[in-house]
């Protein structure tokens, strides 16, 4: 029986075998902790395609939302025809959002605050409303006089006073009483922070309290089914009303699923979440708002709203308290939206003095320029390579991918995220394989694969390693143990990589000389985005996805966007100056650029570029 | 067979006989335009206890609120046992709503407005977003940004923009964007008067921009059917969650029934008012919020909110724009509420300099008093008489209802509402009826009517109309033309109206003596209510229902209360103002107080009080 393992291979299964069994018979990453006797409940992979009915193991260990999404215990699988498998998919927290794990806030104010209050009782000399008298209170220790609160909370007054002796505690954003809770529950307060990429979709839960990231939880966006980039998701969108629908029930219940994995995982439910921020591209944000996209994919390109935008979780259906707060980053444009704004948020060194460039890299690229007198920004039509997508074994940077590579003529040294037997290679490990290919001539700078036949450069080590594949030339980083387990970057795999650096690289140059400078004017280049942190500076310029400048000069940081997301989730200040960008940012088509496509032709090379 | 004609009659019909013929038999007032052909569907009945289905006929005239309230046409109803039947309901709205069509606002300024704008078109150099466009348009033209708006409006801008070549209407509300609509609708902008009254609502359809009222509309409260006061209905509220929705919905249903047969009577759409006003009782006010009642009706009294409150049609579930700002005119106390601060805002002669009280009579009764140094109010426990209720031929003031009496030795001299036959007696027919009996001996100031064994006062025409009915004396108002008809009063209906009668005059004098003033040094005495426009100051005067004093301050005006909500309506001041009453007047309990135990005493006379 042959069934696929993701990324792209097909693992060959012997009869009677359980699909742990073959796993582990092709050293494949998968938890074995109480060797398949189905007490530990960790062996845990996701099947798409036919996916067998849970067994009693897995309904012992898996909660209902794994089952949903076909997670199963490898130990009680039987492989069968069409199964197709996710390893390693559980704790898919990439590394960057572990990372986030550490942040503090350096100032902390929310705009959302508690107040504990003790209101007197009615009695017969003072027969003030229940409301009234919260009210009055309120406006005795906080000198401010609160009017506006939903109709459900007004209609909970007597309950909470009554509940603990007319103690309670009432949770207040500027000048709304978002919640009211019997007794002092000011010791308690979070907010939440979502980055709705166009792939995958991350929540990290905030103490507002502490300014620490509590947990973060990712998943794939629900909407990856009906499209794997935004523009087969506006298609699809443009259907028809119930087609926008779907999606925007989708994203919502990706964030949903999110948080009440978070509620699962912590003390923290999602009624105590009182505010949420919320970054993503403009057609994620429009999606999750129910807006119409059919403008955004033609030109002129016009989203219905960039400006930011605040509405209450009830107003949104999302499942935190109904009146918390959320606020959706603005937008630069069509395709520059909410997740660049909150990556220069979330590496604000790039509005500090000099000129800068940011370059927010995932399944879209986003260019934003600062100089001293302007402030620039633009997508570019990178592809989702960066992302491990549309090549022959790119993954994401999960367990099992190789991470790095360095190439001498003795061999291969392959750095595999786990430290285990290697399943594919993710975007670091793809720039820097091609780096140190071109290094030591297993391709040339047009990024060919040299021809064994008539090369004499190459050590017979290198040599043996390029081969005839499928789709043509292709060469062999690792050979896996088991047959057919090699991973390996093909011809075109490589020029997948040179369309999308190129793209980068023109879009940088473009954009400079739009903004009146040169490239070694730059004070800084800052890759962010899912695996931009583990970019070296040298295999970024050695290919040429960045043009030729001081090393030094190049910085990575993380997952920016969500740490915007966080940042201006924890200060109110941050927020409003994220949302005053939209207004200061001028926004660039490429699209119609002679000067960027002149810049194209010739930024595919892997070389250094000036 | 046997049929029940409200009020309290039973009509016997006549074996093969039409409704419409046995009404006309007894001289019942019915249209009879087309003779019983069925063709000008004018005799509409209203049927309650049995209702029969609806004929062909009803179906061709009748819509479907009709058909589902009970309405009939009376020639092709045959009568059945069990049958309660209501006439002249159609056209049932009060002549005090009628009085409001005269009604035109002094100062206009709703706090809503529309603003018509033609924004630009997005080009390749211009593409900023829909919203953003009509944003900045509208800074334009307004000088202020308006960030403020629901999810529901952002979602229509791209569809507004472009139906009429992006030409559109805004409609505003403070800082808030209620509506948009494509093309220019500045010309009509509307709003709705609500007055809650525990029996009936009414519902005033204004003309914001004329500042005029376009139409009246009333009809039974569905609440009735849980309870006739405001005692039962919170008793049945506290039943538990479900009635208290039930009778939440009731009401609510009441209102967008009445919206609807404005949108029917009138070219006004529902989405087109965008602005309510509510007066009501305190039980009124919570019911239609969904308010806990449980605490109004207990010691201490206390409701659940005072204050002035504005929530969005959408969050009230009712049937107009769903942005439009519904406003409630704040209470005073559990059982003086927004209808007595409606009532004020409608006589604003009470607050004027001097001493003034302000009595509004309906199901319930309620008092204001306004000295140089304080503001006051309380509730008396002066029951439904006033309305009719519990009186045995009592009805509201519609055709059919005796509304003035004059009584000589001769005989007796009736108004009839309609000039027809009388059906019953309203409540200034009660009031004048037993001042003018008072006056000639009938009853004495105990309010006994006479043994006609023993007295050798009276005229032997009015003598014989003295009989024993079923429950004790009674004395024959009018003789029906059918055997049955007569309208009568009996000594229970007499005690019936000495009791309120007394409560409101006890209630007076003891909150003048709690605001150190003397009856005669009130400067006004003002009666406001349904029927009150309809009182003669010498029977307020005579029969005790108000101390003595000079006739000349006695004012009567019509239903204040939907004055107050229309003024509040058409100036956003007056709503202010309004708004601030709560915190001005201080609410009195007469309940537990000996001074109004003692008053009430000696309150039951007919006569001058002094």
């Amino acid at each position: 029986m042959e069934i696929t393992i993701l990324p792209n291979r097909l693992m060959v299964t012997q009869e009677k075998e359980t699909l742990m069994e073959a796993l582990v018979r092709h050293h494949l990453p998968v938890q074995t902790i109480c060797n398949g006797k189905g007490t530990c409940g960790k062996c845990k992979v996701r099947m798409t395609g036919y996916v067998s009915p849970p067994s009693e193991r897995d309904l012992a260990h898996l909660n209902e939302l794994e089952l949903q999404a076909g997670v199963r215990l490898a130990c009680t699988v039987i492989p069968q025809a069409g199964m197709v498998i996710e390893l390693d998919f559980v704790e898919s927290q990439d590394r960057k959002e572990s990372a986030l794990l550490g942040m503090k806030a350096s100032k902390l104010d929310p705009g959302v605050k508690k107040v504990f209050i003790q209101s007197s009782k009615p009695t017969l000399t003072d027969e003030r409303g229940d409301w009234d008298r919260v009210a009055d209170t309120l406006n005795t220790v906080t000198g401010k006089d609160y009017v506006n609160a939903d109709l459900a909370i007004l209609g909970k007054v007597p309950d909470v006073l009554r509940t603990d002796k007319f103690a309670l505690t009432v949770t207040l954003s500027q000048d709304t009483i978002l919640e009211l809770e019997a007794g002092d529950t000011t010791k308690r307060l979070y907010g939440a922070a979502v980055d709705i990429g166009t792939t995958s979709v991350a929540v990290a839960l905030v103490d507002l309290l502490q300014g620490t990231v509590l947990k973060v939880v990712s998943t794939e966006n629900q909407q990856t089914a009906y499209g794997a980039d935004v523009i087969s998701r506006i298609a699809f969108a443009n259907d028809g009303h119930e087609s926008a629908l779907t999606l925007q029930r989708a994203v919502r219940r990706t964030i949903n699923h999110l948080l009440e994995e978070l509620a699962v995982k912590t003390d923290v439910t999602g009624n105590e979440i009182f505010k949420m921020t919320i970054v993503g591209n403009t057609t994620m944000h429009h999606l999750l708002l129910g807006l119409d996209v059919s403008h955004l994919a033609v030109s002129p390109f016009v989203s219905v709203c960039n400006r930011p935008l605040e509405f209450s979780a009830l107003e949104m259906g999302l499942e935190i308290n109904p009146q918390a707060r959320v606020s959706l980053l603005p937008n630069i444009g069509s395709f520059v939206g909410g997740d660049t704004v909150g990556a220069i948020v979330g590496a604000p060194e790039v509005l500090g003095p000099g000129n800068h460039l940011l370059i927010d890299l995932g399944t879209n690229c986003e260019l934003f320029l600062k100089t001293e007198t302007m402030m620039m920004a633009c997508s570019t039509a990178a592809g989702p390579a960066f992302e491990g997508a549309g090549i022959t074994h790119g993954m994401r940077a999960k367990q099992g991918a190789i991470e790095g590579v360095t190439l001498t003529e003795n061999g291969i040294d392959c750095q595999v995220i786990g430290g285990q037997e290697p399943i594919g290679i993710c975007g670091s490990g793809l720039i820097e394989g091609i780096d140190e290919m071109r290094k030591v001539g297993v391709i040339n700078k047009q990024g060919k694969i040299a021809d064994p036949e008539k090369t004499q450069e190459l050590s017979p080590e290198l040599l043996k390693r390029i081969r005839m594949g499928e789709k043509g030339r292709e060469f062999v980083l690792t050979y896996g143990t088991a047959q057919g387990w090699n991973v390996t970057l093909s011809q075109k795999d490589i020029g997948e990589m040179q369309l999308a650096k190129g793209a980068v690289c023109a879009g940088i140059k473009t954009l400079v000389e739009m903004a009146g400078i040169t490239v070694p004017e730059l004070d800084s280049v800052t890759l962010s985005g899912t695996f931009a942190t583990y970019l070296k500076a040298h295999n970024i310029l050695n290919i040429g996805l960045v043009p030729d400048i001081a090393p030094e000069k190049i910085k990575t940081v993380g997952n920016a966007a969500h740490v915007g997301a966080i940042r201006t989730l924890l200060d109110q200040h941050e927020l409003t100056m994220a949302g005053e960008l939209y207004r200061k940012i001028s926004h660039v088509e490429l699209g119609g650029s002679a000067t960027f496509s002149n810049y194209f032709m010739n930024s595919m090379y892997l070389e250094r570029l000036s």
